[in-house]
């Protein structure tokens, strides 16, 4: 039985962001790669839409440049072929302040021949921003709970 | 073949919430459901985790006091023996002002005997405040971007 492409993807992610190796997540991206992490890009620069190779592994290079992972914590995983959701917990540091983050996020991922070619990244974005800051931000109660 | 649950489910939802007609979404709900909705509680009570049908059915009842949904585009979608992911934009108003809120949601979902016996929704719930409050949050820029 073949290792799904998602165990290695996620090894080369891993040691793309931690070790600055990038060889091997560049050797599975495919070159017409549709890729998106939602958020505010306001404060995360590095999030948001890239289409292509080389807009993807750039913007890999700002993540490993502002975040280290220390852990992640798989809570939820669907496999498919050449497809795969996941929902992880993960915790990181920011490389400016080692301060530590942990941010639950849905991963949606499609491959073409063992490469990537659609990535979908949700965060739990209200949360990481609370935390980023390092501060609560006031929050009014909506609505009816009668 | 026989459809799968996801779909008897999303429109016993949407019933449930759009038209308080709870019965047929109330007969889907294993009784020891495990449900977790993250995002901040604070602003809205009817998220966060409940165990148990009871509780499930209370917050349901909850969330049509509070929304209405207008249209649910789906952008991604996994289905497996008895569990589904999918990645979903969601077009709402709020009850109480009418305000169109559009929110994106992962939903992760699995099935016991044809009911629902895990569920795991993240939110991009910056966005969603965002939009709730009807203007922006002031957000440093973080990081380095070399």
């Amino acid at each position: 039985m073949t290792e799904h492409s998602l165990w290695r993807l996620s090894r080369a992610l891993h040691r793309a962001i931690n070790e600055r190796q990038f060889d091997e997540f560049a050797a599975m991206v495919d070159e017409d790669i549709d890729w998106a992490i939602y958020g505010p890009i306001d404060m995360f620069p590095f999030l948001g839409a890239r289409m292509g190779k080389d807009a993807v592994l750039d913007t890999v290079r700002q993540i490993a440049n502002n975040v280290h992972i220390r852990k992640v914590e798989r809570e939820t995983l669907m496999l498919d072929d050449g497809a795969a959701a996941t929902m992880v917990r993960c915790a990181m540091t920011t490389q400016d302040s080692d301060k530590p983050i942990t941010a639950r996020l849905a991963q949606f991922l499609q491959f073409r021949a063992g490469k990537l070619s659609r990535l979908r990244i949700l965060i739990d974005t209200f949360d990481l921003v609370e935390q980023t800051l390092g501060r609560p931000i006031d929050l009014p109660r909506i609505g009816s709970f009668a």
